[in-house]
């Protein structure tokens, strides 16, 4: 990783600690840089009803929308206490192909610091789009 | 509305200009305060997946948790172009009986400046709590 | 509860053991009639990313639009391994209030038989409808 | 196609007509055949508050897992009003990698009968398990 990217890992990593996972022990955390510079954080947030829980990487981009979607998201970075780097689910690829561009990088890591580099494009290639749902509603 | 309220109208009024909402075209904004008198506040996030869209009020509860969940809500606020002060819907009422107690406040307005003050109970009254989930688990 | 109650409870406690909750260990069942006797049933159903879990009520309800939306909902009925009458969870009760009549019965229960009775409105009072989205849409 | 992707092609899309969608007006239907031949298909089911809405795909699978997982998954087709074979949300993506092998063939079509042909590892490449929460939550 360079040094932005260790800067994301050291964020999310600290970041762990305010996750919100009473039901699953699981904690998620993860960080975003804009190509302006700019970094915004987030954890995953669990609920009693499971359907309502949000994501680390949701969290992390919704936090960016709500400041008004300044600049693009250059980079993504997740960290999760897994064996492996962790893997996004499909919710938080589809909420990335909405706000990312396909060719953006996502950093998968875990707490050991092992990672794997991923674009929005390989975690959901041929995505769902605007245009789709443009295209079906005039038919 | 009292001076503290007030603010959180005119706040959440200004922010409703940040919604992303290219399926609706509806705008919805929210603004909480905690006994210590921080705020946050929070917009409606839509997808072209319509089951991926965050509403505003869970944006704003994110917000906060996502900050360390520092103090307690002590009200929560929401606008819409509504011509009735809008209701939240119920997976937002879910996620505030999961951070909220059951007697905070609720504020529901609209553009026109008209409100309607309901508790978190009254919201969704006999709600679904860890509790039940951790008396279901051992069973 | 009257025959036909009885029935839905009795289907509805069959089905608990048709859940997928291998992550809360957590069963519920759920039964609908409509108005021309069409009885439909739901078990709710995990996934590893608790976010895209689907409670029982939906399941019953979903399984009713997707035979065509027959006849109208006359009565849902839930029954949970809880130790009171389980309370449906903020997103179903958007669901109910989305595909019910306002003054539609539906009855909590649990495996003791214990049960209480809610209207929809009661549930989910001063809901969110389409008529709010049209609304704010046109502003 | 096959003779029996063929068929789930003409029952996908006489479903079409079932889709509840009066937000997007866009109709989706799926269908999909276990190894022992049974079926079960699927529509869209839209809500008022975006948030809640279920895809076709989803309430396909739900179908199955609601009539107690007979079988395995061998196929699942989706169709829409598109201009291109239809992509699966990446919610639906995650909830086909809990239920489905990930081999299992997905087949991508509109209404003109074009195609695609995917496979649940191709559409959500490693992606998050059970096993990855079980790893994160004993830490």
């Amino acid at each position: 990783m360079n040094e932005l990217e260790e800067k994301l890992f050291l964020l999310a990593k600290d970041h762990l600690a305010d996750a919100y996972s009473p039901y699953s022990h699981f904690h998620v955390a993860s960080a975003l840089v804009t190509d302006a510079g700019e970094i915004f954080t987030g954890v995953n947030i669990e609920n009693s009803s499971f359907g309502l829980t949000n994501c680390a990487e949701r969290t992390a981009i919704f936090s960016w929308v709500n400041a008004g979607r300044t600049g693009k998201i250059k980079c993504l970075l997740i960290i999760g206490n897994t064996d492996r780097p962790i893997s996004p689910c499909g919710a938080c690829r589809q909420v990335m192909s909405e706000f990312m561009a396909p060719e953006t990088e996502v950093i998968l890591t875990d707490s050991q610091g092992d990672y794997e580099r991923f674009t929005v494009e390989q975690l959901i290639p041929y995505h769902f789009t605007e245009k789709d749902i443009q295209d079906g509603a005039n038919k």
